[in-house]
């Protein structure tokens, strides 16, 4: 294991799930599993077996069918949910028991209705009680980000030396600006003597539209893991997008790290999660949103035919899209549709682009999109007669 | 003016617009600017007065019609962009012309196949041009994300001496990470000799998932107005959220900083410009999603019912949307199944509650949301009787 590799730990059949209106059958989450798995994640958090009959059977299912990836139960720092998580990933060729409590005094105070010490107690057992079942087993800290930092850097001291190998550190109201949520976990680098022993793991949420960048500094700090999910999805803003962070270590090479994802697999895999749990990607979504790669304006489209890198940072092919799309506006510009034309077969000179570029304008302000089909429309015949003849 | 103001410069009229499908006739972008300063916005960009007539006519009824804010419109440093912007801008009581060029030298090589020292020399005549229509003059450096840090000093401190009141140093293919783009801003605030007579603004795209957080990056590095739009719309992954950036501003009281926009109207515009441009917005949007006050886990739920603060950060009245809704699914605790019943006027004991939640999560795991009608018909008639009677 690289010290540079960001391991991917999917929770979109867990936190992605829990969107209201996604719940999936078991058939439903199977499938998801075996894309994730093909994606190349590190780990697939399937549920929280506890919570429902039918998540135990999804995570028993899952545990038999995946091969490669790790695959990962959510439970509280409770015997019984231990207990039920450890059944259901009785199969699992690499399973991981996830288990965690409050730790900002807000979660212990109103949440738990108890104590500092109580709260590590609580930790510490349920860490040991998963060690009986598993080897690997991950400890969140639930509000990290609102906990105080020497309280938080002594709990996990804790729960690491009961065997915990993997911290989770919760920015559970999506509250952290980036440069605090970095602090946070360069705070645990610094003042956790045995944090060596584990990997740090960032959680975000995205109630500020910052779940991304918090994810991107705190692995900037020495998180060697992200959780996140497809599209973002998750309860209330949703979760870090896989999508988002496995883009920007691929593109900064500057930061030194890297996934196992298989980029190109991204774009298909959000269009299956959007249309298994029904969940809408709107256009503008980073990465995967039906826009991702247009270009409409006049002034973008003419750099982008040009070169496209004065526009485009990331090629629609790394991430599994279509070409890019020219869509033709009001804002286009004589160049996009001197290009349309030429990609319908017409050759026309610099005077003729002109002439019929104000009678585009005229098509353009009165309708949304203009397609191919109205180009057809807008030519003249008598610029039509030459035109055809110089078609072939 | 305070030092602490952060000038929020809407530009969903314009780069907004610019989103294939977007587009709007001159009526809808009047109501639009009509609710944007309503909702009390700094500066209004209402459109590329070249681009089109249709542009030209919104720029000039808009310049007629608001009176508190900004009117702004888009050239290129071009003397024909800049005179027609200066016609339609004619009727505002507070004008302003956005010109600029490319600073990045990908952009000076490919898209205006010329030098350094020409685009300093085309750059001060426009602002020059400009100041000779309106008083209030922004100058944009394009791609200065990716620009030489040294040159785009210079060109800022050139364009300011020609009289530019704000420099917006635009990170065009949304590439850079926060602490990448907060350090131009420093770079600039720290070697442009005469900075301080020009606001700084930050134009941020949201290819990688990073505009918010870049904006925010920029304002804590010294810029004092964020560009951003309604919903995030925009070319390709679209422009920064406003309403991400002004509740982020709002929430984070040791920014030292604040905006004048009411932030009880932020939901009510983000559904008006939805079902205006067409453009859904996706349900785990942060701040205007469906889900973004929606609490469905059992855990969640639990805390939620005991103390708001446990989850919430936001309360949904501070940004105009309904009350928090809990939805009851599979993942819902018994405390969420025993306030609903309450909510239903059912009054249960704990060992009543026991029973019906384990009726409940067999509803529920065929169901994807348990609506109130479920709950009635799932309590047996044995148990509704002495309910019924303690329902009043």
């Amino acid at each position: 294991m690289s010290h540079n590799k960001i391991h991917i730990f999917d929770t979109t059949l867990r936190d992605g799930e829990q969107v209201p209106g996604c719940k999936l059958n078991t058939k439903e989450k199977i499938e998801l599993a075996l894309s994730l798995e093909q994606l190349g994640v590190d780990i697939i958090e399937a549920g929280f077996p506890i919570s429902s009959p039918g998540d135990f059977e999804s995570v028993h299912e899952i545990s038999k069918i995946i091969k490669n990836a790790t695959i990962c139960g959510l439970t509280r720092a409770v015997q019984k949910d231990i207990e039920v998580a450890a059944a259901a990933l009785k199969p699992a060729v690499r399973p991981r028991i996830h288990t965690g409590i409050g730790a900002s005094d807000i979660h212990i105070k109103y949440k738990f209705n108890t104590t500092r010490e109580d709260i590590i107690d609580r930790a510490v057992k349920a860490v040991k009680l998963s060690k009986n079942f598993v080897d690997d087993v991950e400890f969140y800290a639930e509000d990290a980000g609102r906990a105080d930092l020497s309280f938080l850097a002594l709990l996990i001291e804790k729960v690491i030396a009961a065997g915990a190998t993997v911290v989770n550190i919760p920015d559970t109201t999506g509250y952290c600006l980036p440069h605090q949520y970095g602090a946070i976990i360069a705070y645990l680098k610094n003042h956790v003597s045995n944090i060596d022993r584990a990997i740090i793991s960032c959680h975000c949420h995205n109630d500020l539209g910052l779940a991304t960048a918090n994810s991107i500094a705190g692995v900037a700090h020495g998180a060697r893991q992200i959780e996140c999910t497809i599209n973002g999805l998750g309860e209330r803003a949703g979760n870090t997008s896989l999508e988002e962070v496995v883009m920007i270590i691929k593109q900064h090479k500057e930061l030194d790290l890297y996934t196992d994802v298989n980029s190109q697999l991204l774009y298909p895999l959000s269009r299956q999660v959007s249309d298994t749990m029904r969940v809408p990607t709107q256009p503008n979504k980073a990465i995967v949103g039906a826009n991702a790669f247009s270009h409409s304006s006049g002034i973008h489209q003419d750099g982008f035919l040009k070169e496209a890198t004065t526009y485009e940072i990331i090629a629609p092919s790394e991430v599994g899209a279509d070409l890019s799309k020219i869509v033709l506006t009001a804002r286009s510009g004589r160049s996009a549709l001197a290009f349309r034309l030429h990609k319908l077969g017409y050759q026309f000179t610099r005077d003729e682009i002109d002439t019929l570029y104000e009678l585009f304008l005229q098509v353009a302000d009165s309708k949304k999109e203009v397609a191919d089909n109205d180009l057809h429309q807008m030519i003249p015949e008598s610029m039509k007669i030459v035109a055809d003849a110089m078609a072939h």
